[in-house]
């Protein structure tokens, strides 16, 4: 089967050879020439541009998206919705926002473009030996297609969600848990890092890794993240993040619902961004105003 | 090797069924005498008395603690204080709190005994097949009885965490990241459960497990349970807990650190025990007072 993949970032890199091995024939288009290079020598094949990519592959034609949301999605959507034709399928593979999703599925429909929105999990190693998939789109449709997800996932790892949308959304939801889950465990280990006991934190990850009742993936990485720098020493405690926690949070927000643990789990990531705090001034001050309590000068 | 085990609730019981498994002698006491009669059926050997355990066993002796923490403990412990000698060693396989048991700690040293607080995860399952055990105590004497935590846990399962105290001060720890994993986890069931799509819960949770960032045991339990009761309409949401998770937050608080994902975990379980709550009522009044804005009559 032919599959023209447009983005060579890590994931989508990953996703290509996975492909390969699957003995697809994976057609790849990026912007970065490099990385088209080294895909042709790694036994893929490779357009310049996206016209070429539709040109290439014969109808009908199975499209996947893996570029940064936003902008970036935006883009080459565009430029697809322009070229692909009826009875083709387009496939988002990246985290987009499930309202996006289903915009972009409504743009397709009228021109008779069978539009997946595939939320895609389990990191770079996931893509490259056995991913996990969350899918949206037509289901007649999917069931023609879903050989290439069954490829691609690890065994029980793609699942049919329903609509256009439900796929990112369930994906959105994942990550917010997963902000939820991450922050947890980083804070008990604040803890232990703060108590009377001199724990080894890389056998620690690794006991609780084995029978107990937090078992995770998640502390996996953890154990892995001790074993290289046991105490975490070479790098500092700054939480980015990539939208989708937010997101989260904003359908929380729409919903009028509490998931508190979510919010703070995220709030945290941006407080982590601050050297120093505007609230902290407001305290501070108004501590030296109602009780002469000493304020640091900054 | 003979093991002297107080308490065959759930935990106890199990842990003296994977012992016989393993070829122990295990002498049982419980005030419940049915247990009793129940564990001398599954071949094992109970006494009526904690006295009359000690007196059956050799010494040394190994004697092993699987009572509620809190009173029941204390109260076991104090009879087996006065009963063991020199030399025996007396573990304490429950959630005590660990100050508690470094108290414990120093009283068995008065007499020679050696205390273990070993933390142990996993479930009731776990307990009967393989458990996880976090141990504090003299580090000579346990790796004299290793073996008996090598038996009773999974492969790596086991981990001599250093003085006593610390065996219990991880466990708890462990808990309270577990009440924040729990929670996050939950909160986007939540989200799903008020979305536009019709996910099912189960297969969900079941995709989520294989390959996905966030699978883990956890969300194995989750899978159950939304296989048990789709969506999950015969039970009602009131959280409980068992006090692990308030010492986390406790001992956070004691460090004074931020620990708002566990701490709000906790709370969100307490605010689950109202059915409505002052709070709220305050809350209303005042929006009423400033805003004429309508109340609730109760």
């Amino acid at each position: 089967m032919q599959i023209g993949m447009i983005g060579l970032g890590k994931m989508g890199y990953s996703l290509s050879l996975n492909l390969l091995d699957k003995n697809y024939t994976v057609i790849a288009h990026d912007m970065n020439k490099e990385a088209l290079q080294q895909f042709i020598s790694d036994g893929g094949e490779s357009v310049s541009t996206i016209k070429e990519l539709v040109h290439r592959l014969e109808p009908p034609r199975t499209v996947w998206m893996m570029v940064p949301a936003g902008d970036a999605t935006e883009s080459v959507f565009q430029a697809l919705l322009n070229c692909l034709e009826s009875g083709d399928r387009l496939i988002d593979g990246g985290n987009a926002h499930y309202k996006d999703s289903i915009k972009r599925g409504d743009a397709c429909k009228e021109k008779s473009i069978y539009f997946f929105d595939c939320g895609t999990s389990g990191g770079v190693e996931g893509a490259r030996n056995g991913a996990c998939m969350m899918i949206g789109g037509d289901q007649q449709e999917f069931d023609k297609i879903k050989s290439l997800f069954q490829d691609l996932t690890v065994k029980d790892g793609y699942l049919y969600t329903g609509p256009i949308g439900s796929g990112h959304f369930l994906k959105m939801v994942h990550n917010g848990m997963e902000y939820g889950m991450m922050q947890a465990i980083a804070e008990g280990f604040d803890i232990l890092e703060k108590s009377p006991f001199s724990y080894n934190y890389e056998k620690v990850a690794k006991v609780w890794n084995n029978g107990s009742v937090i078992r995770s993936w998640l502390m996996e990485l953890t154990e892995k993240a001790f074993e290289k720098d046991p105490n975490l020493e070479q790098i500092k405690g700054i939480m980015h993040s990539s939208g989708e926690g937010k997101w989260t949070v904003e359908t929380a927000l729409d919903y009028e619902m509490a998931a508190p643990v979510i919010t703070l789990a995220l709030m945290m990531r941006y407080r982590s961004q601050e050297e120093d705090t505007f609230t902290g001034k407001v305290v501070a001050a108004l501590r030296n105003e109602f009780g002469g309590h000493a304020v640091i000068d900054a």
